[in-house]
């Protein structure tokens, strides 16, 4: 059993970088003539084209290995995590930095199975970071073990988040509510870096103490969230308790401590789950 | 008068490099050691080191230069611009970056006379970008010409803001309420890299469409500025009229439209004046 999972995490490597290579060639060709109203269309391309590409290979190798991706869910496949030996892709985390050649775009696969991530894997394919983590055997930053802050006291602490999408305006208030009780503690600072993968990864690095989001999806922090707990962090859901990953809420911290503390200022509530089923037509 | 400052130039960018190298070094071997208390002990020493490393290799070759730098502000010297040539330096723009090794920290130089900055230099030590502007002849980044984004549309824009340092209760509802205003127009999104320089040189590059912030010092953007307006972009107070590099107070966009609509949304404040006399003890 102990290399169960070995040849797989390999191929998730190598797919990812694949995967990132074509995501920086799109940057750097068809930016160029990129207009106003084409740039949606792109990222949209770009989107499918990656996922396409890791699935199928994954497919070839592991014909029976199951998928959540952000575009197969977007074009209406469902989104449940069974036990089965399940792939769950984000091929372009990062969209609007994407669009904006704004320094952080990730691709981000995990993979699981009895419902648990065996490992993760986000490349940040504009600063050539490949994050890894293998369950019970520590994450890794292009090979160099990685290592959650040690730092116990808040106000010592940055705390990484995003507005995300919603514009909704209750959603927009409580948002705006906890970030202004958390600077407010006050903390050293609060960034964020416009993806959730790699928040995640910076958190696993130390660069921030935490970091917390309502909103995101499950194929953005199912990969980082090995990574946070193999390089000794912990995660939380926004009220505290065990994280649940379909929920769309996540605090993921270097320790308990700091968890704990920013559950305290978080003003929650609950999105539409991942695994909601989809809307009637 | 063609290259009347070619030469001074060609010294802030090489002084950058060096300073630069200095902090990088700093990060990679004294972060080791450091432990919570000494965290602030280390950015103080580093920010001292680069800024007296920067002021002494000026000093030995144009004797008669004026300087305006963090550090010696800090230190009780007068913040004032006068018509001389003067150097504006800030050693470690991004200092809770740099303490937490966020990749984001910058060396930033601008140097001004007759109260006109006439070339500015930021360096991102981190990235290794150096980004150069010369009144009147472009902004690069290692070499390569910037340009702003194109981009009308604040529908469509990313902006880029911070909320500094002061935990004042009225500055900090009002930085909240702009941000909030800008968020819901709404924009694509609001990033932040924690420091002012490289949020210009964000603009300049068109990886944001604008930055806007109240409360940051002139060192932070005397260099960014002409980036900034060397790569077509456009510079403004809050209020709109002409920025006022002593106020703490600057919008830096891709164009006047973007400007504009930015300042519109903006729940303005005067913070204490740079060249305010220092308080009588």
């Amino acid at each position: 059993m102990a290399d169960r999972w070995q040849n797989t995490m390999e191929h998730a490597v190598s797919a990812a970088r694949r995967a990132g290579q074509v995501v920086c060639e799109a940057l750097q060709d068809d930016r160029k003539v990129m207009t106003k109203s084409s740039s949606v269309d792109l990222v949209t391309q770009t989107d499918q084209k990656v996922e396409q590409l890791i699935i199928q290979s994954v497919k070839e190798k592991f014909p029976t290995h199951r998928f959540i991706g952000e575009e197969s869910v977007a074009a209406g496949e469902v989104c449940v995590l069974t036990d089965d030996p399940t792939w769950i892709i984000d091929p372009i985390d990062g969209t609007t930095n994407f669009v904006h050649t704004f320094p952080f775009v990730a691709v981000s696969i995990a993979f699981s199975v009895n419902k648990q991530v065996e490992f993760g894997v986000v490349y940040s394919c504009l600063e050539d970071k490949m994050f890894t983590a293998r369950r019970g055997r520590g994450a890794f930053c292009n090979g160099k073990p990685l290592q959650v802050s040690g730092q116990e006291d808040i106000k010592q602490s940055v705390i990484a988040t995003e507005f995300g999408s919603s514009r909704d305006p209750e959603a927009v208030d409580k948002i705006f509510t906890s970030l202004k009780n958390i600077l407010c503690i006050p903390v050293h600072g609060v960034r964020g870096a416009g993806t959730a993968a790699i928040n995640m990864c910076l958190v696993a690095s130390g660069c921030v103490e935490a970091y917390y989001e309502i909103g995101m999806h499950i194929w953005d922090v199912a990969a980082g969230s090995l990574i946070v707990s193999e390089a000794g962090g912990v995660l939380m859901d926004v009220e505290g308790g065990a994280v649940d990953l379909m929920s769309r809420r996540i605090v993921a911290a270097n320790n308990g401590t700091i968890a704990e503390r920013i559950v305290k200022e978080i003003d929650a509530f609950s999105p539409p789950r991942d695994d909601d089923p989809p809307p009637q037509k």
